[in-house]
């Protein structure tokens, strides 16, 4: 966790260092600067230009930045600034970087940072470097570290501070204050608030500083206390982040299986969590791998072609379908031409149902409480967006091909209906069964729906043209 | 803001009230629980069940009801955790909700809330309602929301909290803590930061409550201080969300046109507003308009049919390009077959493209600095999607039409590679260029890229056959 301090806009007399324009974004201008430096091998210049630069702001200038500007960059980036920087990158951009630095140095770098930090940046090392690193560091930073990999990835152990303000339940206000003026050096940077503990180190409750800070000294604790809810150490990060977005929390005790007191999760690590799960959900649904601005190509075209040549598999078992009314086609052309429409829209409607049930699921505003109402909208949504959408196609497509045969605006707008109808149930009920099989609802269900949609697609509009033309 | 106060899971012995399950998600078994008490008619079984709930559970259980249950539940809910939950509520339930509360009621429990919840609240009554509610409030409560709804919609203005902890710039923690004990009733209920202001009341500096805490009485304010990073009332909630989430604050102070501080924003109102934000996106990239649990089949259609209906219409643009090769088709019918996967792998392709182009703009990791690199990088990686999947389709198509003519393998061999790289073209240079016109690039930017790799799939595919095949 930093602290909030900042770069403020730099005023203008400062026009060196004008890096950010006044949505604290890095400006062009500032980026081209950095690059010509770079180029020009210029230390000093480089050096001048980011060590008044947020640790934020320099994550941000990397990303920004070729691998080979970046290896400039690092090179000549004051130490502290390095280390405070690192759990800011992107995480192929930071195991690049980590490459680069020697171990002795990057010893020296993750003991100025919280365990939760660095634990973060240890864990992306190699083997052989992990090793080294964490053999050049003092022993508690190293058991700090290491008891936080112990933790499984993802769960609040591993998102926690091990540093936390605990107070005993027998102490009152001024007890609490004399404590944290005499032990400051010892208790985290920052705290939001102080855990209650029983005798067995078990929170009872929280009191905001704030409080802390209103209340006359006699008060004790177990007065001023709220409930605190505790997060148990090997609870996954996303439904933590649920929890703090709930409950607008600030902060919160971690415990262990015991139920005593073992860290803090603190907001401003929730926001990551929150943005990394969005992240995941959006680029999932559109069938991207994790990706990032320090992915390769090659490591980019890994993480989508899989999709698509699912999606090729799906497109020709469409096909195969066309195949099996080779002889309509033949005698009605119009068909062909017609068909991508019909199985175009249910896609589109199939995908729009797809993706407000993914979202809700994200959210958890659907469970099986509301699963069956939820079905039923969908149904009536699908069943209202034909009845809107298909006299539209069918009246023009009967004036269209009126010199063959206008019935065919009769078979397109019926097989739209039909094939809205499909949409809506398998946009809702792919979601919903991956996430009751405990999969995330995201993955793969675009490919599987609209693959569903062409199938039924051509297969409704093919199949009503054979019935009713030939 | 909400003080962080909330419900523990509750204890075995208390089984008649175990709402939540372990994540602190309301379990079905107590949503049927209201639904029979509402059912039943039994307003002191509702009432028992439900007053010991967070107003952010109440909230929850209002979503998972129906219109009819959650007028039975806004009935028996105690007036103030009414008021509480309001803020709570998803727009289309609160606005319902809001309808049968009568308007002394609603004037009552609105001043039991800050500033920003009750404006957010007074803001989705009709005008004749707000009138009523206004009137019946207490002058200096009426004028805190009409300033709050003076400002702009989405703007920092609105998100902000008017209470707020200041301290001149000349005093001491010691003078702080004093002044914070003997004021105690008219400061916020909980705040982070204390700012530090000038005599003009600009903000100069902040500090963090716990450092306050542990610093000697007799050290300056000026001595402990960081810098701040200052909000403008004006700036949109986006912007203002990207410097929370960037620099990990906890709060910030909001100033007017002269720079002096008019309030605080705090970051449990900013993951709200990220997840809003993060909700829009992955709806709009689908084609959905706002719709949440409390939408009509109505509205909900009305927020979907415009998408599909301009999807109709450039699906009928796509099948008109077939229609130029009406005669190549009837030629060879096989054509008719393998059309559709030409177009599918583009739109995938393409929605893989603008998802990434998408979401990178979103976070501002995409901007003028990198946009040039970002194409071609995709430019590379739907060249090398191509290279992997089109000898898998070409040699396929060869065998599968060995009889016909092996050469249409080679003609979908070429138009997958030509269409994945219009695909890569199009899914970057659609929310880059709305982007710089100001447009959300989120916006029906899915719909003209599926467009776009439609038409000219079917026109590279069946151009290139009737070349190469008539």
């Amino acid at each position: 966790m930093n602290s909030n301090t900042m770069p403020l806009p730099v005023a203008d007399e400062d026009i060196e260092h004008v890096a950010l324009d006044e949505d604290y974004v890095l400006t062009p201008a500032f980026v081209e600067k950095v690059v010509d430096a770079a180029d020009d091998g210029d230390g000093l210049k480089l050096r001048g230009l980011l060590e008044d630069l947020h640790p934020a702001d320099v994550a941000d200038l990397m990303g920004f930045l070729t691998a080979e500007h970046r290896a400039v960059v690092t090179l000549w980036l004051p130490p502290d600034l390095l280390a405070e920087t690192l759990p800011e990158l992107d995480d192929g951009i930071r195991e690049e970087v980590l490459e680069r630095v020697p171990h002795l140095t990057l010893a020296e770098a993750l003991q100025e940072l919280d365990s939760d930090d660095a634990a973060a940046v240890v864990e992306d090392l190699e083997q052989d470097q992990r090793e080294k690193v964490l053999a050049a560091m003092p022993e508690v930073d190293r058991a700090a570290i290491e008891s936080s990999l112990g933790y499984a990835e993802d769960s609040a152990g591993r998102l926690m501070q091990r540093e936390v303000m605990a107070a005993p339940q027998f102490w009152n206000v001024g007890d609490t204050i004399d404590h944290v003026r005499a032990q400051g050096e010892e208790l985290p940077e920052l705290f939001f608030d102080i855990y209650v503990v029983d005798p067995l180190n078990r929170p009872v409750g929280g009191v905001p500083v704030s409080r802390l800070l209103r209340t006359p000294r006699a008060t004790p604790l177990s007065e001023i206390m709220d409930p605190v809810n505790e997060i148990a150490v090997d609870q996954d990060q996303e439904e933590v982040a649920y929890i703090f977005e709930k409950y607008h929390l600030i902060s919160a005790p971690v415990i262990d299986s015991a139920g005593r007191l073992v860290g803090q999760v603190t907001v401003d690590d929730i926001v990551n969590i929150i943005q990394e799960e969005n992240r995941e959900d959006i680029l999932r649904l559109a069938g991207v791998a994790d990706e990032d601005r320090g992915s390769s190509v090659s490591e980019i075209v890994r993480g989508r072609v899989p999709w698509l040549a699912i999606n090729l598999a799906t497109a020709v078992l469409g096909a195969s379908v066309i195949g099996w009314f080779e002889g309509t086609i033949q005698e009605i052309v119009a068909l062909a031409i017609l068909m991508p429409i019909v199985s175009a829209i249910g896609g589109n409607a199939g995908t729009q149902a797809l993706t407000v049930t993914v979202r809700a699921l994200a959210t958890r505003e659907l469970n099986s409480s509301n699963a069956p109402r939820t079905f039923w909208r969908e149904m009536l949504v699908g069943m209202a967006n034909g009845l809107v959408l298909a006299p539209l196609i069918g009246v023009a497509t009967a004036f269209w091909f009126w010199d063959e045969d206008w019935r065919i605006g009769l078979v397109i707008a019926a097989a739209m209906v039909l094939n809205l109808l499909v949409a809506a149930t398998v946009g809702v009920l792919t979601p919903l069964t991956l996430s009751r099989l405990k999969f995330d609802p995201a993955v793969s269900s675009a490919v599987f729906v609209t693959a569903t949609t062409d199938f039924f697609g051509f297969l409704i509009f093919l199949g009503l043209a054979t019935v009713v033309l030939l």
